[in-house]
């Protein structure tokens, strides 16, 4: 996806929400948002890719801030309101009919994808999870392609992104529907921290290797992927897959003008600029099959 | 008021929010956040004036943009709302004790200063403003000085600085109990278009100039007062007034640091740093005396 006139604010509010995150010291906090300017001044330009544009200046908002994690306790917190939920929404799948459970799994992973902290116009609903998941799980699916993606992935191979940490145990539902469809699953997170993205120490955390068959990085803690820094056996996975599952708006924006198909995407739609790419309005579930 | 970290990122969303009132032009509107990128490059620093870099960013826009006034509609409807609501606020004040009228009369002039659009965390309430306006007038002003400001005021000298439109609808019910105390009043408005900032325009629809004693201009269409900008005449009778009474945040964040006393700033408390700077919450009805 390029870079829209509304993505320069919204990454400057974000690049404040991670410096009131990491420092309380007003001077910092300044010459992040002073490095930011800076970048957007050097690389905000039309046409220019929306994930180089978000990872460089979070990268560059990390180096100035002098820290490698602002988001640590926001993961944390995500993780701990996401696992209370599982057992209620592990319910809610085991007593759906068979051929819904799939759906389900796939709607509360997408639910999950609301914790997505420092989103202008987005607010993580951390007070009253479970009222906001029981809520959006009742209204279902606003696009709904999870027969044609479950089709593609039976007994094929997957390619699984994950996105955000809390968001993750509820991937671990869908996992666990792909595997009872006999799906070789291989689970792809950030090579590195930024924002409040999965890495291989949730994986570990939670043993989710030895949920999947093969588990990868993205190489770098790049926003999505960025296909430069990946590995190669990850693009060749990609390539080879009977259907890619990209969970959240960055690997949208990062594989939204790729070749990699056939591409599920799953997320809620958190900001305009994503919503209109993909034709849905602002605050929906989608679960969007390319082929 | 001296220029905080969170001023930037607000600041280009309003440049995108002024960008999307004025035109659909993508390309325009790209301009036009460039151009307040940019801007903000070489003068967003720590210890700048923080109107300096609001009126500075804002021209830069309109120019961008070939657009003297985006606001023009946002202006009408403003006035329009207002102007709907003056015959019940009239007569909330006519049935207050004759002590209370000012008070009264003040609180409306507050809330009216709600009409602020494009400000980051602050929606202005378009739909239902009746309500939002009788919720608040009966909750009253949370920082009441209107005693000791009608003290100053009566049989005295009194500089009034407008802010919005709007807004200025229920200012007149101010002027009003100002002129019963037998103020000599100088009405004070922007000399030229910015954002929703009443002018000379405003006033001669609305026949203030025949409510007031004098009429006076900030002599450009900076935001609040330049007082590199401002007619000498400004500034004299700003020094010699018995009170000052300065409306809305761009003001205040004028005035704060210079001397001009007695200065009362009456205002909604819209965003953190005015609200910081004031010592007051965000979302509060501020009637504060600086003697």
């Amino acid at each position: 996806m390029r870079s829209d006139p509304r993505c320069a604010p919204c990454l400057l509010n974000r690049v404040l929400y991670e410096a009131e995150l990491s420092t309380t010291d007003k001077e910092l906090k300044f010459m992040a948002i002073q490095g930011g300017i800076e970048f957007l001044r050097e690389n905000f330009k039309p046409g220019t890719n929306a994930i180089q544009i978000s990872t460089g200046i979070h990268r560059k908002a990390y180096s100035i801030l002098g820290d490698e994690d602002p988001y640590r306790e926001k993961k944390a917190e995500s993780n701990r309101i996401a696992a209370a939920m599982i057992p209620t929404v592990r319910e809610y799948i085991s007593g759906a009919k068979p051929e819904d459970r799939f759906r389900k799994a796939v709607l509360a992973s997408i639910i999950g994808n609301s914790f997505d902290f420092g989103v202008q116009g987005h607010k993580v609903e951390t007070e009253n999870f479970d009222g906001f998941f029981n809520e959006l799980f009742e209204n279902g699916l606003d696009v709904d392609d999870t027969d044609r993606i479950l089709e593609l992935a039976r007994n094929g191979k997957v390619i699984y992104l994950c996105d955000n940490c809390g968001e993750i145990y509820f991937d671990e539902l869908v996992l666990e529907q792909l595997k009872e469809a006999n799906a070789h699953v291989t689970l792809v997170v950030r090579g590195g921290y930024i924002l409040t993205d999965v890495t291989m120490e949730d994986v570990a955390r939670m043993g989710l290797d030895k949920k999947v068959d093969i588990v990868m990085t993205t190489g770098s803690n790049a926003i999505g992927i960025s296909l430069e820094e990946a590995p190669e056996e990850l693009l060749e996975a990609m390539r080879g897959a009977s259907v890619i599952i990209s969970k959240g708006m960055a690997n949208y924006e990062a594989l939204s003008e790729e070749d990699f198909k056939p591409i599920a995407y799953l997320l809620r739609s958190k900001c305009e600029p994503v919503s209109q790419s993909l034709g849905v309005k602002k605050d929906m579930n989608v679960a969007k099959l390319y082929l």
